[in-house]
């Protein structure tokens, strides 16, 4: 079978061939028609993960045919018993396991769900690790409610703009961050109330206007501009952290935090039980998981190209055509 | 009657008499026999707080009688209907309203609550807003089980000891840091399991070495050294922040915090339920507040000064006698 292969930090990865992975007890081999890229996968390429073992096909995020039933794949492995936190063996799907970049892919019969009947292939891959980061970030760690009003800071990201999404479905007054007007006018579009370019000195003002007080926050940023998010909060706000692009957060205020009764919750994925809760709720609202690009496993480079960028609004997905294998 | 009465910023409360109060409606007129001092004072004393109205009546924490009952004084007013979180009304006691270091106090009957029969007027005062604060973070934000390991920075106040004692009660093994060797053996005495001096280089190797991984954490330093807290956490931690004497939060890691699933929960006082809640536990576990000085309501200025200092291992209370009064 082809698959997109990293065989050395400081490469790119390329097409190669394996044998075809052998279904064994317990597990399912399912035949691709779709990946979508996530940051990490970029990440691993630049070297930038812990622990990285090469040879790796890469990829998080995949649906296909499995006896010729269509799903999607639970985008990690040994989350472990506790409902709200990991395991210690937790780790995400694809390096040091084989991931979706590729046209077969074998993983436990559990990881595998059924594919929401209303998204493509295409959609379908675009939807299991923003979904269930974004999920359980709003939902289980930040408890929101309809009716409450949510900041989601850097739109455009496939978290950012699931957690948008997700957060209009369940009734929430929707706000959002960007460097790109385009972006937040795309939010706009989606249903979002309003929102605030970051590059310009003053959006946090802009944002007090728009929207007064927020009582969710879900950033990924961290940075210095982390610190003016309590003073952007009502009392008994939650501020859900799943990523920090922007490096270490300075200049926060302990004072903001208690007076405001304010909680700041980490989050990273999301247990099987929470992947099955959000597919119910994408099918439920018929969410449709936005495309940015479709490329061929063969353009993988091109893919990660423009995610690196940082120009996409929703996923960056690879179609596979499996037709070749074997 | 006689009270310790806050003139002007920039000078210290002098003994002076007001008329008693009155008990009009839904009121209680409690007479007081021990009062006890909190940094909130010392701050106001300072001119370094919000909204300082005087002259003005200082104290948070009272013990007396009411028609013969002997009561302890829920230390706020307003706090609202939401269980979880204040109202946009709630203050703490004292400071506008006449607050404790008095021989009279005028309170909304609901602040009244009767006093652990196993506690002196002296150990009751040193209770309310010490033992709300502490419970609340404990229990109600940061949700701490019996055999989880908590770590209480800047034990020998009121607040962290209180922390302590409610921590071990609740069968948690806790750990301690302090400035002091003194402190750090004297809650090891408590029951504490260890600690380590914050003026060290190394203290967070030490803690690191003696306790493994913490699954809650209580600080009301914040500061730099608050950055490494997180990496002293376990997976799924909480870190409950009530105060932040060392300033502003900086070098804060938000992979850390995601990675670890770690809640940061900002906390402040407590609902009158969790007062409730909170003498009901005192009560059961025959808790006895660590009195560390007494002082008379006349010597209220060396018990300031005292607080001011940081050596005590303790609350600082004001033994009131108000057999002259009227």
């Amino acid at each position: 079978m082809n698959v997109l292969e990293l065989q050395q930090i400081g490469q790119l990865p390329v097409i190669a061939t394996r044998p075809m992975p052998e279904e064994i007890a317990g597990t399912a081999v399912v035949r691709l028609h779709a990946a979508a890229l996530n940051h990490r996968d970029y990440w691993i390429v630049q070297g930038q993960y812990a622990q990285i073992r090469l040879p790796a096909i890469l990829g998080s995020d995949g649906a296909g045919e499995w006896q010729g039933q269509p799903v999607v794949i639970y985008p990690a492995l040994d989350w472990g018993n506790h409902p709200t936190m990991p395991g210690p063996a937790f780790r995400v799907l694809g390096m040091p396991e084989d991931g979706t970049f590729a046209e077969y892919i074998r993983v436990p019969r559990a990881n595998l769900f059924p594919k929401p009947e209303h998204l493509t292939w295409e959609q379908a891959a675009a939807l299991p690790l923003a979904g269930l980061t974004a999920y359980r970030v709003l939902f289980s760690r930040c408890q929101l409610q309809a009716g409450e009003r949510v900041l989601i800071t850097g739109i455009g990201g496939g978290v950012a703009l699931m957690a948008c999404q997700l957060a209009l479905a369940a009734g929430a007054q929707v706000f959002v961050t960007s460097g790109s007007e385009e972006k937040i006018r795309r939010a706009v579009q989606l249903g979002a109330k309003g929102g605030a370019n970051y590059r310009t000195a003053d959006w946090h003002k802009q944002l007090r206007e728009q929207a007064g007080g927020f009582d969710v926050v879900i950033d990924s940023a961290g940075g210095d501009a982390f610190a003016l998010l309590p003073t952007l909060c009502n009392t008994g706000a939650r501020i859900g952290i799943y990523g920090g692009g922007s490096g270490k957060i300075n200049g926060l205020s302990p004072q903001v935090i208690f007076w405001k009764q304010i909680s700041i919750h980490g989050s990273s994925m999301g247990s099987p039980q929470e992947f099955e809760c959000m597919l119910h709720f994408v099918q439920q609202h018929r969410i449709v998981p936005i495309v940015d690009a479709v490329f061929s496993l063969a353009e993988g480079n091109a893919a990660l190209e423009r995610l690196a960028a940082g120009e996409q609004f929703g996923k960056i997905v690879l179609a596979i055509d499996g037709s070749a294998a074997n």
